[in-house]
């Protein structure tokens, strides 16, 4: 949204959507397509589609109650026999599937030899380039990377990744279908692997990481730093706002100028990664299961999303970020 | 809070406090302070001290009425007319000057020169190791990291970290303050450059610094993905927590074993840093007066403030993370 020559699309929702892949990802977004009055087929070669699906629709309608969004006009949703099941028909599809290269291109060969030639195809990757998914498809101008942020069906921002073979049109499409299903597209210009957001969680996974191997901090420690710190910072202004108002009235520049130097300083490990060993592993998961062993995870989820459901009333409330996509959604359900 | 042997202070405000340095952090300090009906003599080269303390200390007074807190029962504050005068007869000093070694030092000189010989002295340092801080001090057993986030008389967390010649009781006196004036104290158990919290934020501050650099995302972009999207999971469950949570109900053991080959991506561009050229300084500063220019600081801080208040009244509602350090502080002003 923050291109310079400005959006051109209209926010406008899908009327028959293909979930590919579900997941926790994949029925987050069944869920966010269903409640959006999208019809939704889902196709997962394990078993457990359906209830995850239910398992997470429900947890989705909940949030959307709390938030007083309508959810009395959902769209249907099915399991379909299979990926050509699917998609034939769909005038969106939504792929999910495990981060291997490998297994989403021969998926995305499948939706290929069943859908409409001209539907868009998003991919959620999280750091996979289009272009490298696009390579071997027939018609690869229609698949963009839509990348999202779990809980898919509360949080607005989705990435949004041409490749080599992406015309601009199809990002306008896709942005105008994310946007239609009450979401926030930001079109990643230029193509890099993890794009902007991944790039910068996984330069703080690296060092969390780093504190935790060394001992000097335990998942516990840096979880509270951050959410009774500047996590509370960065639901509402993000790394460079946050900073320009640090610097008080001295101006932006000023603020730059002093802070630049201690870049030089020995403050981080980042030159490398910790080697992800077993005795690693175990550390994590000890210390996460002493930080939080008391809830399951699905009690975990409804607490993430009562919390995360305050925060967007509250920037709605203040007309700030997510709040006005909160708003522009509610304007857009009224309407309908 | 998180130590396996659990804390060992009870919550206690100091009486008579000093602030050396009173720039934005040392005035947050002050008005924290103040609000927790603490007297508070501010020392500050610079004759602005007493317009800056004047306005950020509205900005806090409106941001507890706004939180519900009790506003009403104020400490006394005023300009001092040296360091000696600030600190003689304080049972508590914060320290927050220019983030120099050479200047912090000379400065707890001269504290150290008029100040109670067992009085608390906790520096606002970012980065820099209390044992260099305390290398010269007389009584450098009282000296300790005690390291904020802006706005300071919002944000609970607060990082306590002992250099070499500090002792466990020094710790505990710290914490003990700091939580008396409605803080949570975060001991960070190792001692090491940048702490927890600024590893963190110095990682993604270089990955973000890149992205501008190379022109892949401006400054609003980058922010957009963090406010729209992970921002807003981090101001209830951390890094961890998160991922724990995003891993389903296959348990974070699982998670973390297919997650950990990515850490072998070529994700980010951690080796090195941007140089902080003039051209970047320019670049940085052009994109974020495109982003925010609308608004000036003041004007952000109280959006910024609101939009924190928000956030920690859903917390508080929902019994979790900062909301119920807001809670108890609540409940010690009801009994004061």
């Amino acid at each position: 949204m923050a291109e310079a020559d400005g959006p051109h699309y209209e926010p406008l929702a899908p009327q028959r959507a293909a979930i590919v892949g579900c997941g926790v990802i994949g029925a987050a977004w069944a869920s966010r397509l269903v409640l959006s009055g999208v019809e939704v087929a889902i196709s997962d070669p394990s078993d457990a589609a359906a209830s995850i699906m239910t398992e997470v629709l429900a947890n989705a309608v909940a949030a959307w109650d709390d938030l007083g969004l309508d959810t009395t006009s959902p769209g249907e949703w099915r399991v379909a026999s299979s990926v050509a099941d699917a998609v034939s028909g769909a005038d969106f599809i939504q792929e999910s599937v495990p981060e291997r290269p490998d297994i989403k291109q021969a998926v995305l060969a499948e939706v290929e030899a069943a859908a409409p030639a001209d539907t868009v195809i998003g991919s959620s990757t999280s750091g996979i380039k289009p272009t490298d998914l696009q390579a071997a498809m027939v018609n690869p101008e229609r698949l963009v990377v839509g990348h999202p942020y779990n809980p898919v069906y509360l949080l607005p921002v989705v990435e949004v990744v041409g490749g080599e073979a992406t015309p601009i049109e199809t990002i306008r499409r896709a942005q105008s279908i994310y946007a239609g299903i009450g979401m926030h597209p930001v079109h990643v210009r230029v193509e890099i692997d993890a794009f902007i957001g991944d790039r910068l969680l996984e330069a703080v996974w690296r060092e969390a990481l780093w504190l935790v191997n060394d001992g000097v901090a335990t998942t516990a420690e840096i979880d509270e730093v951050m959410t009774y710190g500047f996590g509370l910072r960065w639901a509402q202004m993000g790394l460079f706002e946050t900073y320009r108002v640090a610097g008080g009235t001295g101006g932006f520049r000023h603020f730059l100028e002093q802070f630049g130097p201690t870049l030089e300083w020995p403050w981080t490990k980042l030159m490398d990664t910790p080697d992800f060993t077993p005795e690693l592993v175990d550390k994590i998961v000890t210390q996460s299961d002493a930080q939080s062993g008391g809830h399951d995870v699905r009690e975990l989820e409804r607490i993430r999303d009562r919390n995360v459901v305050g925060f967007l009333k509250t920037l709605e409330a203040n007309d700030w970020a997510a709040g006005q996509t909160v708003a522009a959604q509610r304007a857009r359900q009224s309407g309908r």
